[in-house]
């Protein structure tokens, strides 16, 4: 029998999505509970790791055990267990068994928020958006998100640490809009490289305070260099909001 | 020379707006970082007092000094002088002498955040909404909001310990809508009694959920006598959002 979680969690407390000895990780925590509940041992497979500090809304993730279970009373009985993080599960369904978190997933969306305003984000937008003081302009990062969008190599936007095999990466999305005081970014992709969205959105800033033009941009996108390109935007700002299976 | 502070704050660690020995106050955060910014001790006038744990987005100050202050200056060292507390100074402004928080306010104006979810709100929303399972039903909850606008005796959403001379308000507006998973409450007045808004909300979720008819609730209010009212909503789902003067 397969499971299939939605997940939302506030990142902050997290070490990141992957269990890791003696941290805080949303996967431990799952599996903590999982524990108690079904009295099991089992992994949380995840539809992809998210960092210390990232958010998710629409997380994703499966188990597999014989237990014929009743997916309410496990959506039940692990919100009361997951507590008191801040983690919960919007639903437990039964899903086949071809169903993978990870290698199901057709399209995955997130979101960027960065506040820009002349205060700082540390009321309650705290550890919620990315403050950027200077005014954004976004229509030149709209313009410079463009060119973003199709098959390309993605490496001036890819940590060094990156484990994929290839920096090729096909972004279906880019679209940057005012909501109310926040400018957010909302890509999609079959998947990412490593820090590759908090990359795009710090060059995509570069563009937005007047820093770097299009086509400084451009220069540093073609350049397939990580060196070539600007400041990780912090992870507080992304939010995990959505995937497509 | 009198100056207004535009203010937002996540209440959640503060005891509330009035400073209290003892206690983290929004005030006396305020005042300590006041004294250090101008080095004169005094105090700093909230246009209404917020209990602990409810937020304010445009909650509105002003103090009095005989110093000419730089506005801008102001600005800067008092957001940086109340770290590490969840408190943004949106704006200073240099104001007339006749101005005054409080008893200039005009119109104030709150929303309560309802989160209607099967799930609890405990992720990203954690002490920003009320949580409430049972589905809300929106047209019969704007049915009884109805009955509270205009002028009446509100001693049914009063607190014991309101200190107003009389439980007689006029709302100006309450309005009742769906924001994503939420629902919101919007009400507007001149003033309100001391826990009139929660009270009314917790009143209009008996509505939702239909424990309570229209007509319950029409009886409820008309009886004036808090002790036929509903619960009082948590503390947690309040903003405090704007004020006209």
């Amino acid at each position: 029998m397969r499971y299939k979680l939605l997940l939302e969690y506030d990142g902050t407390p997290f070490i990141g999505w992957q269990k890791q000895t003696g941290h805080l990780s949303i996967q431990g925590v799952l599996e903590t509970a999982l524990k108690t509940a079904i009295r099991e041992s089992i992994t949380v497979w995840g539809s992809g790791r998210t960092d210390a500090g990232v958010h998710a809304l629409g997380q994703v993730a499966h188990f597999e055990t014989q237990q014929n279970l009743d997916t309410y009373k496990i959506f039940e009985s692990l919100n009361a267990l997951v507590r008191p993080y801040p983690i919960v599960i919007r639903s437990v369904e039964k899903v086949s068994e071809n169903f993978h978190a990870r290698f199901s997933a057709k399209k995955r969306t997130y979101v960027y928020k960065i506040q820009n305003t002349p205060f700082p984000a540390v009321g309650l937008s705290n550890l919620r958006a990315w403050w950027v003081r200077l005014p954004l302009d976004i229509k030149a990062m709209q313009q410079a998100a463009n060119l973003l969008i199709g098959k390309h190599d993605f490496s001036t936007f890819r940590a060094s640490e990156c484990q994929a095999k290839s920096p090729i990466k096909t972004l279906d999305s880019c679209t940057i809009k005012k909501v109310g005081e926040n400018v957010e970014v909302c890509v999609s992709a079959k998947s990412f490289l490593h820090h590759q969205v908090r990359n795009m959105v710090g060059a995509l800033v570069r563009v937005g305070t007047g820093k770097w033009s299009t086509d400084d941009f451009q220069k540093a996108f073609n350049a397939c260099d990580r060196t070539k390109g600007a400041e990780t935007a912090p992870a507080h700002g992304l939010y995990f909001v959505n995937i497509q299976y």
